[in-house]
């Protein structure tokens, strides 16, 4: 099956299965519980296979209708770095990490792209072909009353995330950013009119030891049961019902 | 250390480390490659050391200045699961799953919590205590003129994306959702007026098998190296510099 779909739109074939150290992966838990935001970085390089990966992955993400609405610049190059920096409030890990990642999505790009996924889809049996026009329309009338804004942020942030776990799984550093002023983002870098910058990753290695955990709102403070005002219990047959 | 950090603004103490079925857990890349989103649920129920052990490794994500603007309400009972499917386009999935989670942010909630939250920090040596009304300044000022419904979709999402990818780590289904009706789902479960629903999230056991992959733009067409205009290709060295 593989073989035959081996084609631009389908899985990546071959991602790195080991940390960039060579150790096993990290495992999710471990990978969420030790992630902290990275302050400074080294200028140790990230091996472009690893790079790739991290992409590849967090174009993985699901998203509504399969739109995929989220963009990506990765910026290496040291004179780059510095321009963001420069448009992101001057924070120094932006010079520093040897790999930022400029997540923004395109208002209004859904609409050119939707065939063709839409069709992509039903070549593999995801979809029926006859129903495209259908489900163009279903998406026309959802999206088109939508506010744009919100849903691309939304789906940003998924591939975003995923690309920030997927790194610390590999066992590199990350710093996710939103200290930017997106009009000298987009000028930079040439992002059209129509763009909206979500975010920023820089990834690699720290070089300074992470500052300490600062602690999480408690569960009961941020989570409901059922409805709002009924915190959850962690422990079963505890709480109210 | 953690004996003495062990409080309710701790990580969490104990995590499952095996999948739902006793299996090691799931290398992210195995996660990542094998999510679909899932169509139609079994009524097994989801044990609920592993809905606690999704939330709180959801409540670890990054967030600006640690504010973790996010908040979840937990829906397992079938009438209310039932109300929230007739708000959701009567998706029969929500109807099917044992654990829906509606996720949402309140507008300006990070106001008073903001000085609970710092004070923490600066407790666990991860700020400095004197500085903060300085650095509340800074958050007011930031925030203050950010527009509020982007800031709270893009970090409710980073909490959400980390939860999706937390269940199927431990060899849950999921299906994240965009469709609802954000006006029915804040009057059936009682949310405030100034909250803003984000997202859903069904997580149990796929009741049928999962459609086939439906394919993804290629990282040529989402991705850029440098600046916009310029596609990142896999492969060192065949770039344009």
């Amino acid at each position: 099956m593989n073989a035959v779909l081996q084609d631009k739109y389908d899985q990546p074939a071959e991602l790195p299965q080991v940390q960039v150290n060579g150790k096993p992966l990290k495992p999710i838990t471990r990978t969420l519980l030790e992630r902290r935001a990275t302050s400074h970085f080294s200028d140790k390089p990230v091996p472009r296979e690893y790079v790739t990966a991290i992409l590849e992955l967090g174009l993985q993400a699901p998203s509504g209708y399969n739109l995929q609405p989220w963009r990506f610049i990765v910026v290496q190059d040291a004179e780059n770095r510095k321009r963001l920096q420069k448009a992101a409030m001057d924070q120094a890990k932006v010079g520093e990490a040897p790999v930022v990642i400029i997540a923004y999505a395109v208002k209004d790009a859904w609409k050119s792209q939707m065939h063709k996924i839409f069709v992509e889809g039903a070549k593999r049996g995801a979809g029926d072909e006859e129903k495209i026009p259908e489900q163009e329309k279903t998406v026309n009338d959802f999206l088109g009353n939508f506010p744009a804004a919100t849903w691309l942020n939304r789906h940003t942030m998924i591939a975003f995330t995923t690309m920030v776990i997927a790194a610390e799984s590999y066992g590199l550093d990350t710093a996710p950013m939103e200290g930017f002023d997106p009009a000298e983002v987009k000028e930079e870098f040439n992002l059209p009119a129509q763009a909206e910058v979500v975010a920023l990753l820089a990834i690699g290695y720290a070089a300074t030891p992470d500052k300490p955990y600062p602690g999480r709102l408690p569960l009961e403070e941020t989570v409901c049961e059922e409805r709002y005002g009924n915190p959850w219990h962690s422990e079963q047959g505890t709480q109210e019902r």
